[in-house]
């Protein structure tokens, strides 16, 4: 099984995050409109199940995400599935359809623009992302992927990478927490 | 609104039907497996909300479809929603997997030898399948569409063409019913 190794800052001085990411050698990518909708479920209350249900539109394609319950309180690991929606379906409605139709209901829509990076730091490749949150403001998130066995070693190289980017206290609230919070 | 007549009959002596469809002209498919998985709602009892959910899987393509409750109890007719899955899941084990951790439950497998085929029976074209339903034997069903003017007349085309093809009583149970008995 694979776990995805997470940590995100609020971003304060977002002019000086980005030059120490230059400096470090990271590839900015070009921002991205992500509009996230998520969903509650019939019967289990994800605020409290620590589950998460959401359909991105990411440019004219849609993918579901569902996000398991936090298996570790620093890194935030969860399980993650995601899938793809047809290019039928590449804005999600059908797929939003379905959910309505089994008793899922619409809790509210996250609105981000994003720049993804990427950053090496010692043996790994850090997946990073500057995000551009619509009533929130500017985070940075910072992303490993590892096994069960890499897990230990992952969350190190975060927390030292966030160090080294002299980060502030992660933020372990997701978007969507901070929004309806 | 459009709805869909539909009648089903078990068939028992498949060569005689085969013969029969020949006769008049019927042009029969080539045959076509599908492999329907069938769910369990975590809070709803579809059996009791007449409601069903099921993955598909039809040559290397996948889809998904919810089936409302029967709005009419003669014509069977009822909401339904189709989506295809991508490409990238074109087993639809992914979807299946995000199901599962939804807590939706696999209640059956419905696996059939499918053969369709075109029938002129008055001015309609009725729609027919030679369905070999594993565990459960051969079948063959017959559908119309028709708006709700229509209705009476195309349950009476399709009665006629079940008289004319001397199949035995309708079978109203679905597949997955028929299985689970």
């Amino acid at each position: 099984m694979n776990f995805e190794v997470e940590q995100k800052h609020r971003v304060d001085d977002l002019d000086r995050l980005v030059a120490r990411l230059a400096e470090r050698g990271a590839m900015l990518g070009s921002p991205q409109a992500q509009v996230d909708q998520y969903f509650a479920h019939p019967a289990r209350d994800f605020a409290r199940t620590d589950e998460a249900l959401r359909i991105r539109a990411v440019g004219d394609a849609s993918f579901v995400t569902y996000k398991g319950p936090k298996v570790d309180a620093n890194t935030k690991t969860r399980r993650e599935l995601e899938l793809p929606l047809a290019p039928e379906d590449a804005d999600g409605r059908q797929f939003a359809e379905l959910l309505a139709a089994l008793g899922f209901t619409l809790v509210a829509t996250v609105r981000k623009t994003r720049r993804p990076f990427v950053l090496a730091s010692g043996r790994y490749h850090v997946h990073g992302a500057l995000d551009d949150v619509a009533q929130l403001g500017t985070f940075v998130e910072l992303e490993l992927a590892a096994d069960e066995t890499g897990l230990d070693e992952a969350r190190q190289a975060i927390a030292a990478l966030a160090t080294d980017l002299q980060l502030g206290p992660s933020e372990r609230r997701s978007y969507l927490e901070l929004l309806l919070a």
